[in-house]
């Protein structure tokens, strides 16, 4: 039932078409460290960065897709999509995501460069680990880590596969053997409702522009529902890290609702913990969420507003 | 009255940090032309595309900020902000957005480079003008066009200001000399209201992630909302062109209506005149869209998806 990241992988129809893309002349990224490891550059984008000056969550989780997708492309490991190598395309099985947690230690700003790696790994015996770590162009400081499962599912029953020896063949050699990036934050994230939220958002609709290629709302923008029910909280913190479990596709005519809950961390500083759900109650992301408190800039207003370098 | 576009300008507040910035390294642009056009090579990224396969006109719209952005920095015609050359600066005058104009051709897909042209010209004795021309990387087919008007601002009076001599002297070396790039349709875009609307959406209210660093709502995010009126539209049409005349700012506790009345052209297709209006019924964006058919693709589907190089 982990629908939501099909649609990302049917716009992957497709075979390289070009030979150099290895040297990565447009900053399309490149293949690194023995062909395992998928890196690319890019420039902060001015219409990238939000009320604090900053980049914001969705930026950086625009960022892991295009590279995600930018490294199956690369190394030519597409059938008729990328969640369909030749084996799993007669298979009729595709990789849909399950979880994604991302730790975030600094946003960056207009102009900067923000360099991506990423990597795939097993997860199990019929899983897909993808690891990705961001850092800052220049100086190499770590920006961001994020860490992500994959299921195999068949397109025709619906259901989750185990992956097929001959799948596990053309697979196996682009798998790094490395622990995880982000250590799993274990927790089980609790089942909410309006008795056990502090927040509840009703009425959520998809805009057109939420849309991707096949009607279903794009995983980037459930973030920002998630953070609808939380925006007092935007307004005096920093988001440090999420956590994303995807159990239901949405599609443009759902409504949403989005339910929070709000605890402290030992520090003191928020946690939250999120639902996204239709009319009919069915779940659509659980999640949480890290907060830390944002620094005072020299305006003296609650943005953050790095200043070296301007 | 014209503010929609003053935060925009506040983000250049720094001067050109990047000797090198003229090669164009990293994808960052370059002068060309002696020194009065400035180009950018954008590559199309994967959550840049829509249903369609396609980019959407907001992502056009981020590539004309972005350009132009790049261009005042790059050339350092920056006192304390993009707004304010030097003489600006010390008269408190700053650049605000009154008119924007853009015809698009064709849409490019993920993968593309499109290359995006920019220069500025006057525009009467006052005002400024910039254009745009956005082409395909490897073709040079024009995808669109487009053309916007400025008007100066004193930000203490908060009203229009005539340009000064010495603000003259400063900006007039960078002005092209030149027709507009797009034909200015004259035509004075009609008051609409409730009775001469055919689709009204009310309740439209910003997202945490539609705001800028001033908390005001970018420029680009009010094209979501004037198509949420026309949503029946952008199912079996395409966006040829719009026209946006900015009136008034909006922040984030605002509650927007969004009005929309449909005619059809000497072909056929449709043309809209849009109003975004505040609660108070204070005029935000008055606009006019113009649609031609979607071809139909391969799938049957409604989508537009081109397969050339796929």
């Amino acid at each position: 039932m982990f629908l939501a990241a099909e649609k990302q992988w049917t716009l992957l129809d497709w075979k390289p078409r070009r030979s150099d893309m290895l040297v990565d002349p447009f900053g399309l990224g490149k293949i690194v460290q023995d062909g395992l490891v998928f890196q690319q550059n890019f420039s902060i984008r001015s219409y990238e960065i939000g009320v604090d000056g900053t980049t914001s969550i969705e930026s950086f989780m625009n960022h892991l897709q295009e590279t995600a997708l930018n490294h199956a492309k690369t190394v030519g490991l597409l059938g008729d999509g990328f969640g369909s190598t030749e084996a799993m395309s007669k298979r009729n099985l595709i990789w849909v995501v399950a979880r994604m947690q991302i730790l975030v230690n600094r946003y960056p700003t207009w102009g900067d460069t923000v360099q991506v790696d990423t990597w795939v790994a097993a997860n199990g015996k019929n899983g897909m680990r993808r690891d990705w770590l961001v850092r800052d162009g220049n100086s190499g400081e770590t920006l961001a880590r994020a860490s992500s499962k994959w299921v195999m599912m068949n397109t025709s029953t619906r259901k989750l596969s185990k992956m097929p020896d001959d799948v596990r063949v053309e697979i196996e050699p682009y798998f790094m053997d490395c622990a995880p990036i982000v250590e799993e934050d274990g927790r089980k994230l609790p089942k909410l409702d309006e008795s056990t939220s502090d927040y509840v958002r009703n009425g959520l609709t998809p805009r057109w522009n939420d849309l991707d290629l096949n009607q279903h709302v794009n995983n980037v923008k459930y973030i920002g529902w998630i953070l609808e029910s939380s925006i007092s909280m935007l307004e005096n913190h920093e988001l440090a890290g999420i956590t994303l479990e995807y159990r239901k596709e949405c599609r443009k005519d759902n409504v949403l609702q989005s339910l929070t809950a709000v605890s402290k961390d030992a520090k003191g500083w928020p946690e939250c913990v999120h639902l996204l759900r239709l009319d009919s109650g069915a779940e659509v992301v659980r999640g949480s969420t890290m907060w830390r408190p944002k620094r005072i800039n020299n305006f003296g207003s609650v943005g953050r507003i790095p200043t070296d370098g301007m």
